[in-house]
């Protein structure tokens, strides 16, 4: 089931660039959640391509539809199938790309393995299959907005080589302040130009997403498969571009000795806390009440405006010249699907964690 | 099911650190193959404690008794049951760490969660339930060693800050010609020194593990959620200990441009090739058949022998000093560890490819 | 995942009977398949409304639309969404159902269970949901008959005590050769006479489905909880209005002694055989490679157009009057829903039986 | 995962009628609940061989160990491995099985499927494969009887054709007042002679299992495909010699009208009741808080001390002569493996019932 996703507030995927649409099916989502499309569309707008100067021109409304599991405007706990028709299709566009393989493109691979694939726009590979996870994203935070504190918020803290300070304010209003949603605002204009730069040359740039995770309960994550931090990162990694992912102090955090590196337990405000955040707000794969940090690497966009050496479907060498309308950077547009994936990871472990653990009181 | 791992070679894991023993089922072993606990036990005594001066001095034999699902030296297609009996268990030890929380480690999380620990030697989220892992392990990498070319070589890159050279050579036999399990000898001698340094100040310290694995076919991994980086990234972060993974060009890949970081293609000795592999031999979720190489960072260990601020099991502030044999870094014992996951992850993305795109040929 | 179906060859259903329509999106159908929506129509025109003068009169047409997963007529190995839109609704028919439950339906159940329901023609639980699972089920029935031997065939062998002689011969025509599907045409006229006699009463009949699923390869099926049967009867009470399954002998098996009951082997035309099949095609949960015969039973339609007793919203006593347009007996209309979940368990465990048993061979 | 049983209350079963041992692994355990050995040995002791005159005289104590999951007499919620060694073999007396197919049993299928296998008792097929279930169902059993009024009680209501009265009382005492666990006196004793009979001329006979759950709240089971009956119906499927199950009326109630076979609701002391419970406790697959009430079929016991004609596993044609311990009926012992199985689903679907519709409260 590769295109399902989540254990108890699952979701199943489907659609293709440019076939008939893209859509997603939620199934275990709670009854009685009022919900309508005004609840989706937001986040879909964040996602859509044409939102910016620094985004692909490619106009898409991406309007969403909701055809089950909604009744007088509340959900009756049955599936609920959301769909976006596809427009703007262009196919004369992808005669080039059905018979050569777009460099560090999925055209390869999936040729390769499935003997058979629609090469137009990408197909199943993509970043427009993301658009079904926005959707069924959308619905896991009204859920987690109506019943609890918990907020997720991703931004960008670096494009290319340009990094926001360490210190910066995080707030929603600060990320989506500016196009290319750093909440940092000078950072933010130097990120804008690197990615006008980049696309001027044809070229691209990658970057990095933080996203932090606030007032989460103690106790989400399942070990020891299902940890919080491990799902997390499957999800991460199941996103178009991403080539890594760390929580906590990461990568960097392997630079510190254990006396540094500890989070220190203290009693603030009648709580038990940590002085230090540098696991991220999971110990043992489970969340211990401090903000979940992490960080997802993407890489600079594959499509640049260059001529590339490649091979064609028979293995003889040529080359492509890249052509159409691209992001020349996919960062900005990650966010809200960062978010996504994140407030189901969420929301599938809170739902977990009661099950097996609140459910059933034995006394003592 | 989160002790589960795996679709179709499913592993159930159980056991606790000082309980009556650790172990695991197999569910969905070919039928027919060759295995005794000859097979097993090498890996398992390449993990164990106690095999060098830089690892804890806990002595465990860890004899791995295979129950179920051979039947006169040969597999039979049903569970495999495999179990190791807990020894050397020094209950009195761990009175101190029932009342107080030991930092960066799990004990907060799982009280707070289950309500119920048991805190000898960490209870479940030791590292010893890993021994269940390396076994399972040791069953997929003889299937695919009688079956394939596939080879997966882990190894440390790098200690606290101490790396070894991009260019080292990767063998199994220069991995295995130190007790650091780094292949460049030079840099392992350097490394073994600061393990041993941060021992005797009673610290620890991190490092990380590169994984490569050779030979794989072209079509392993599927879209979307099950891309092969994205279950890879899953298995790594279920692992005691880990911060981050990232396959290919990870995180400083971001730090280039789409001109540099595409991997052109070419035609090699009559097979479509890539010219670098920054991708980490996946494009789109999908193995490419370059090597997929990818790197896990794991944190220094979270026991020191040093006093440590921390609160007990009533929320009051204490301080607990750290004792007992531990490892001052567990990056070397990681190493069978990582390899055993990743040889689960291949034989599962083998299997399914095969029964999704191989069993059913249509005629043109 | 309650409306997920399936392992490797998985469907997710949605819709309901008066929402915006109902569908399915198939994961894990194997590419290069040639397939469009005249594969999927008959099977959708065998089960629709208004057929012939023994159904519903409501009129739909079903029209269904591939949506996904298809590329220049043939899949690519992504997942396929197929839709139907509902038409003909007529909400004002629900008003009083709103308010009262209907004896022997899911309407307080639901109510119950999920505290807000769509009450307009049974919602999620009218049989108007199997649309799906007939649309995914033509799929499977395809590549089966594209790649494979195996047939499968439901027919009626029971309308309320009316019942077929069992020497009657079974034929793809005959069944269709009527329109009860009973393929013994004595038998099914006395059969019709009785349905349009209940009808004409404002009551309504049940009756029994047998399915034979012959040229099955010996071995689909995986012990222990995956039982061929124990799928099967899964899928099979997984239907509305299904009250019981049953394979080979069944219940009345029972009354033979073990001397009797026994299917002996022999070897008929150079392969192995048995001489009698009260096994139903099964040993051990797996298939032997005689023919697979199982039945379901199907209880009287619990709509009739008679007042009966029953309680409202409140809890409060009163009585309902049934009206609409239903059929007097679902047996007829059930016979491409069992074909098509019988068809998909066998795709299902034909993928299974490979990846875990035909793709290693190991030296003896 | 054909080993692996339940979704949120899951066990993993492993082991051969005369391998080491057989056990089972449960996740998902809530935390917290009183638990040892003596609970799970009475539930061992009621399904052990040699526990009566008209069982097999084989005699093994089948005595349990929990090896992880319990600490101080509770449990943590981490897996529980529990273990029963084999005893009382006798590899010599297999031999000839090794060569010649037992009709009606799964050396043949077996053989075919895994091209290898156990032939001692059956190995994976033996009905010993049982115990673990039997474990594990004892620990659901456990749970609900400390946090509901929830009970399970199956009973022998037919042996060959001797039955039982439907109006006989049903209560555990009765059930377990003799050696046949059918509730009503006189028809027990002549069962027991029916299968001591049988057994004097070395044949074998079968029967019915019928279950009762009593008090299930409104609510369980999850429409479409994870109906509370179906997933009881593949729970029972699943065990050995069973052929049929259905749920309420059954098979017989296709015989009824619809007038005749609705539940007509009403309201008795003050809840929301059916007047007759024909549904056998669910409508549109979930429970409405009736009784309920399901059967099993259990073939006669293949196994028989008679000359039989079969193949051998060149597939030549021979005969084999029945030998060894057997049950001449494996009702009276399947008894506490239906409670088992159907305890495990009702504790399973509350766990999901919880988690999809309890946890979350929105706002009129």
């Amino acid at each position: 089931m590769p295109n399902v996703f989540g254990k108890l507030f699952t979701i199943s995927t489907w659609g293709e660039s440019h076939g008939g649409g893209v859509g997603v099916v939620i199934d275990g989502c709670p009854p009685n959640l009022p919900l309508s499309e005004a609840d989706i569309q937001p986040e879909l707008d964040r996602r859509r391509p044409g939102q910016s100067e620094i985004t692909t021109p490619r106009k898409e409304a991406d309007q969403v539809q909701i055809l089950s599991g909604v009744y007088e405007g509340k959900t009756t706990g049955t599936p609920i199938s959301m769909l976006v028709f596809n427009k703007d299709a262009r196919p004369g566009a992808y005669s080039e790309m059905k018979e050569k393989f777009r460099p560090s493109h999925a055209d390869y691979t999936y040729q390769t393995k499935y003997g058979h694939r629609n090469p137009e726009g990408g197909g199943r590979s993509s970043a427009r299959e993301t658009i079904g996870r926005v959707a069924a994203g959308a619905v896991a935070k009204k859920i987690l907005k109506l019943t609890s504190e918990i907020e997720t918020l991703a931004y960008v803290t670096r494009i290319h080589d340009i990094s926001m300070p360490a210190d910066a304010e995080i707030s929603e209003s600060a990320i989506e302040a500016n196009i290319v949603r750093c909440p940092h605002e000078g950072t933010a204009e130097a990120m804008i130009e690197r990615i006008k730069e980049a696309r001027s040359k044809g070229d691209s740039v990658g970057g990095v997403v933080e996203c932090r995770i606030r007032n989460l309960p103690v106790g989400l994550g399942e070990p020891v498969f299902d940890r919080f931090e491990a799902d997390l990162g499957k999800a991460m990694l199941s996103l178009p571009a991403t080539k890594g992912f760390e929580v906590g102090s990461g990568f960097e955090g392997t630079l510190l000795k254990g006396s540094e590196h500890n989070d220190l337990f203290e009693n603030r405000d009648g709580r038990v806390r940590t002085k230090t955040n540098l696991s991220g707000g999971v110990q043992g794969g489970i969340t211990n009440g401090e903000d979940v940090v992490f960080r997802v690497a993407f890489k600079p966009t594959a499509t640049i405006l260059q001529e590339q050496a490649t091979v064609d479907l028979s293995g003889e060498e040529t080359t492509l010249m890249g052509r159409g309308r691209h992001d020349p950077c996919v960062v900005p547009r990650a966010i809200p699907i960062v978010e996504a994936m994140a407030n189901m990871v969420v929301l599938d472990h809170l739902m977990r964690q009661h099950a097996q653990n609140s459910l059933f009181t034995f006394e003592a």
